[in-house]
């Protein structure tokens, strides 16, 4: 309890562009986001006033951030289930809880676990040598690959096209000590996102099924709602997802990336989950402008136990697109945002105190409207003019 | 310039409620805002990174916040003109500059300054003795004596019902120091609000002119768009509003307060001048969600000189309550917003950070939708529960 506001304070390990829009979130509440950040100019740590710095595999850090917060959640999944752990035995309280948190961490414990609830998703076997591979494979080439921990944005995952591809690269991995599993290659149509939240005391709420577009395994834009999508298939995601959060216990935001299985425009019908994160998540990024309540306010509500808030779109449209750092040189991102503003008043600019690198996420943009390919130009505009000027 | 983020600074004066919803806009646009707060515990202190502590009156703090800062600008109207031009012959940017922001600070010299430019304004007199009061009221009494310095939200402000009233009450202020005007008292309809901002460059941004409903001096309301406002009305107030930007030199954002003359239901067509401000107001707090551009980022870009955001309604209506203090005792403020959000999940509520006091200004809510006297009922209930709890 922060004795000047006499609210709960919440504290988060990690500090990117996740902590800096919950700590923007945080401020209306009468909050201050309580952060660990790696470094003093992480991106959170930039405009946060409660920042203590240190690892998030260094239990005296967790343990400094823990005193001083009524609750600890977190910014990614990275931190250690055993000083998770070692937080909760000492009466600290942790949202997710790490029972709940592994099956984001680990994507086999993910597989074994959504198997149990009948919840849909590929194929898949844990991998430890060249012969799993080529025993899953069955001769029918190509198979996905997976670091069982520690990916993101594309990065962990191989489209591996033959066995002896496979057999280098397993071996290799293998040697590295990662964790491997593989899975069958969905025949997908696109990308989903169904993104709730759950509170302590159980309440769940939901947000419209998104669409989410990737480009090289990096989310380029997300589509709310997802576009033709029939209401009976965004209900039975939303329901999937309220399962998967009841079930698993989670506590704050959970995402579940799914694949909308079958080719081309023709859809078959499926959903397969493809990826659980529990935290806020860029398939919501655009629930900031363009839902009543954003992910981040509900994250807050969620681990705090306040009731959560109405998740209703805000526009008929809502398309964010993310912006990747462009290659050095030309205008600075002080000119690029003048330019961006003088085309686009209406677009909705995040940057997040990143130096820009190339592919690096360094911002988004939301547009909301009326008419989905106005929205969706604009918001690829306003994210190319942040990107590189043009 | 910001060598971590190759973006400018700007710096605040004074760390209340708009420095915190200012510091809130500036994050998503790569900013931190850089605040001069009068006190450790002061609300937006509560949540920036970069915060000095130190005096509005303090040149020296003053330059310190302007060294560390591409551009100054205020939370208030507080801070003496000398220091202003002293920041100025230093070679430092300040917005908005002396010569506009005295017309926030000296109503005697807004009046002069309107008068000059035409605007509307209700019959007024500079008062140095009771007779000149005497004069100015001719027999017909109430008048209405303001201070000319250092009123707000109803301070400084006085209903003089007789000669022998204004006797006493202009020797004792004219004997403390007081400057002091006398105006008319207006028969007014209703109070409105035209807020625009205007940026160096020359750009003005016009928000709809809402309703301002008062109780005792203190906003306790405001309705976006003012109902039944005629729409050549609306884009008069509007008009004017810009002139007097454009002709003061204002930078940022300009609040004009306005009476709607008349009595009754019955408008006869009339605006005056009551009040103006420059810098983020309570009679746009709404355009934090209600507008497509929030009045916090608006004065942001202004300052920076970056063009201005679209300023369109995001719903129909959107109304603001503002939650004074209630008395001690009772449920406590944590407890208060669960029960708010249990009952009006949509109600977007802003807590400022603030010890309660009674009749403190301590947040605000803000409700949108289709249905006007819905959406007033609602965010009064809401305003309710922060209050005390019923």
């Amino acid at each position: 309890m922060d004795t000047r506001t006499n609210l709960p304070v919440v504290g988060m390990v990690g500090a990117g562009q996740l902590a800096r829009m919950t700590h923007q979130a945080a401020i209306p509440l009468g909050q201050s986001l309580r952060i660990l950040a790696a470094d003093a100019d992480d991106g959170a740590a930039l405009v946060a006033s409660d920042v203590l710095i240190g690892s998030h595999t260094d239990l005296a850090a967790l343990r400094e951030l823990a005193a001083g917060a009524d609750v600890v959640t977190f910014d990614h999944e990275h931190v250690p289930t055993e000083h998770i752990r070692a937080l909760l035995a000492e009466g600290h309280t942790v949202f997710p809880g790490p029972d709940a948190l592994i099956c984001a961490q680990d994507k086999q414990v993910m597989r074994e676990r959504l198997g149990k609830l009948g919840a849909p998703c590929p194929r898949w076997a844990p991998v430890d040598t060249p012969a799993d591979l080529d025993a899953f494979a069955g001769g029918s080439w190509p198979v996905v690959l997976k670091a069982a921990r520690g990916g993101y944005d594309g990065k962990g995952v191989w489209l591996v096209g033959s066995a002896d591809e496979g057999q280098r690269l397993v071996t290799q991995l293998r040697a590295a000590g990662t964790p491997l599993i593989v899975e069958e290659r969905v025949a997908l149509r696109r990308e989903l996102a169904a993104v709730v939240a759950r509170s302590p005391f159980g309440q769940v709420a939901a947000y419209p099924v998104v669409e989410t577009v990737q480009l090289d395994g990096i989310c380029v834009e997300v589509i709310a709602p997802a576009p033709g999508l029939p209401e009976q298939r965004a209900i039975e995601a939303q329901q999937l997802a309220i399962r998967i959060a009841n079930e698993l216990g989670v506590v704050g935001v959970l995402a579940v990336e799914l694949f909308e299985t079958g080719s081309g425009d023709e859809a078959d019908g499926g959903l397969v989950v493809n990826e659980l994160a529990m935290r806020p998540h860029n398939s919501a990024h655009w629930t900031i402008e363009g839902a009543r309540t954003s992910q981040f306010e509900q994250h807050l509500r969620a681990v705090l136990d306040y009731p959560l808030g109405a998740t209703g779109l805000t526009a008929p449209w809502v398309v964010m697109a993310n912006v990747l750092g462009g290659e050095p040189g030309g205008m600075g991102i002080d000119e690029r945002l003048h330019h961006l503003m003088a085309e686009l008043p209406d677009a909705k600019v995040h940057l997040y105190g990143k130096q820009v690198r190339p592919g690096r996420k360094i911002g988004h943009v939301t547009v909301l409207g009326d008419d989905l390919a106005a929205v969706r130009d604009r918001a690829a505009r306003a994210a190319a003019w942040l990107r590189d000027g043009s």
